[in-house]
């Protein structure tokens, strides 16, 4: 049975991609900020129109939207709608006691397939493109749900 | 003390129903594909209205807001304001070391009551009906996490 | 090494915090129904317009945007943009063996800072206070998180 420590080679496997998963999702917020500032607009709270020091350039147009930061928006609620079922799965998955290879296909896949489909959508590919680079996340989570649910079962 | 493995029998009762709360929310993404490939519409961003091989009829107007995905995404919503709370609230219960009744009882009345949540927004129901088929779940997250903090105060 | 135990110090701190964070993301979506049943809109289905025994002064306009409701909604979502990655990533730091201190100053300044963004939020404070109490809890999971890629990859 695997143990719950990060010198556990299978939890350490998961461990490292789940770290690199949460600092991917909390870049979002930063990358939002970075593009909101750039476009000096794209806010969403009336009183983000008020002039302060960090808004000198105060206008009633600041909440309109602007695709670069809705884009980024969008990629940040995939995210939400992905990464903690990653998380909270992956997690008991380790519980499963799966073979070290297995978790390393499915964890670093899962990494992998999710910076690509962030690079995707970032540079707007097509729906085919993103949708392709989407699928192989969702059914590593599938599938590893599925495997906690028959081992608690026949455990 | 309830350990951490899918053996001891109130985790495995969590396990169990995370995995079934995993496997709901993330259908929601493929009910959507299945919506929006019915509806041929649906999409979010600019891209996803250029002619591709799974988009042979393309059209502007394929980003237009279209009900019967709209619906799917605002359940989707709901449950990401509560399933990824529930995963955790429910590990930390566990710990705990609630009786296994009250672990079956509030971990598969949670399950129970969010799929029926899910059948009355997806068939549009009253929201006297959705709303009286959230509260369970909501109630017992709020239960454990309560429970939790007050397990951890007098430890 | 710290245990997964409501007992271990460490762990307490996480749990205690944990708890706390989860109570006030869950407390969110009762603030939008107190807010929603007071403004007797901003629903966001086309049933919610129905007359029904909650709803006896039924409406066409229940469905438009009232700004106190979207203010909380976006609140919620900015909860959920957060609080699931503190959650994990809090998790696998206590594996990293933090000392007492470290781990207090951390979780609680996590919930001391995110519970000030809530009452800058809600009270509609200037973007520059938000984004200075929210800025903490966005370097404190990503501190954690890069702790736990580090721990795990010299263990």
């Amino acid at each position: 049975m695997p143990s719950i420590e990060l010198t556990d080679p299978v939890f350490r496997v998961y461990a490292i991609a789940a770290a690199v998963m949460i600092l991917k999702v909390m870049s979002m917020s930063w990358l939002t900020v970075v593009r909101m500032l750039r476009a000096n607009g794209g806010y969403r709270s009336p009183e983000d129109t008020k002039k302060t020091l960090l808004n000198p350039e105060a206008s009633a147009t600041q909440t309109d939207p602007v695709e670069g930061v809705e884009r980024v928006r969008r990629i940040h609620l995939n995210d939400l709608e992905n990464v903690p079922f990653f998380l909270a799965a992956g997690f008991l998955f380790v519980l499963t006691g799966p073979s070290l290879l297995l978790a390393q296909v499915l964890f670093y896949g899962y990494v992998v397939t999710r910076l690509l489909h962030f690079l995707a959508y970032l540079t707007a590919q097509t729906h085919d493109v993103r949708a392709t680079l989407w699928t192989p996340g969702s059914l590593i989570v599938l599938y590893m749900a599925g495997q906690v649910l028959w081992s608690a079962f026949v455990a």
